[in-house]
């Protein structure tokens, strides 16, 4: 059966809020960002920082992403994420949910592309290795 | 005549930059939402910190934002930001191009609310204040 | 009882770590800061957002700092950070120490004063809340 | 003559105040950790990123500094940022001293070590190239 998603609480933090005194967006995206490694992490098992030994793998850089601000929120707030992942021959769509108390505060779209190194060690985009997407299921 | 862009050129840090050696992605938008400051005060002749005084004005928080990542850049890189907007009544469309000797890097479009503070402290949406519109010449 | 302490574990995560691979040590500082934060809340019961509104409080500002770094620590690490308060009038000193398996990694020493907002909205020094230091048992 | 000195003038901006609308603290030390850089680029005519080509060179990690906090300062501020050297064999000493309109904010002393990779590509202090120190005039 697929896992193709994932959830965890986050907690705001003072020094992720800005003078308006809610969260400054880049931080969003610090915790998106944090949340495909972490969906990783769950299925296979090991984190991102070894998955570098454990796969060909040499990250997976976003290569557009979209979002959208319903709701702000503040230091002191523990918010969910959930996570969920598409996946396609050499790339993968993400979308993340932000919500506070089941209200959604922040939706965000990403396609990443799955990259490897060369001889040279320029990147260059790879097919998801068969091993990865068996231990999601898919 | 319409002053509806700025131009700026932003040094990429080390502390910009994540263990792939390139530029970790929220600070693009870190240094586009200074964009937006810094084109206000092009055109105000006065820093965002002294628009909340001057002007009927609590904030511009970002709605939605749609971005798209052509080419890394890194540590060391000295990268030109185009920044253009376009006024509706109570909120504004940006344009921000970041770019590498000529060569665009990432893309990103942002919709803003101007927004205000009411009696209890609260933000609501406002239109656009007249003397702003003016100074841009809108 | 005095509760003068409090332990966490926090996750290093890709975005804190630059182009050597390792946290960027203002990451470090960022994770200092929060744990000043979460003492606090633990001991009081409340999140540094209500004790704005619970006590005579508008902040506890960094007067000094002093860091030693003994260890790296890299994106995956799930570090242990143990926080020490110990009281003064109208300031505390903090002690964190960040280890990884045991390793002591970072050691910081903080001076703090705490402040509440003045008729005019500056801050200025005051005793700690005798409210508070009860909840700590000193 | 030695060049041991670099001033830089520096904007705060909006994403790095806190909800007390001054910067949030870890922020001083991502401006003081790139003006070690500028201080070197300005002596050596080369970014940091060219270093680790052109020097035996892998970083110059931080091992412990001490900072003052005496004035805060606010989004919109241009403050002054200067930076000194002290070089010892394989490490060196850097004072930063921030400030604004002329009056100090922050002062910050860092003792940092000069790192090469060895062969298994961990890094090692190393004494600080000639070449280096020759163009700083020492």
């Amino acid at each position: 059966m697929a896992t193709l998603s994932n959830r965890q609480t986050v907690r705001i933090r003072w020094g992720d809020c800005d003078p308006a005194g809610i969260i400054f967006y880049p931080r969003d995206l610090e915790i998106f960002d944090n949340a495909v490694a972490l969906l990783f992490e769950r299925v296979l098992g090991i984190t991102k920082h070894d998955m570098f030994k454990a796969y060909e793998f040499a990250g997976w850089p976003l290569v557009r992403t979209h979002l959208r601000f319903l709701k702000p929120t503040r230091f002191g707030d523990d918010v969910e994420v959930e996570t969920s992942i598409k996946f396609g021959r050499s790339s993968f769509d993400i979308e993340h949910k932000l919500s506070l108390e089941g209200e959604l505060c922040v939706e965000c779209e990403e396609k990443r592309v799955w990259v490897v190194r060369n001889a040279n060690g320029a990147i260059k985009s790879h097919p998801i290795p068969e091993a990865v997407l068996r231990k999601f299921g898919v």
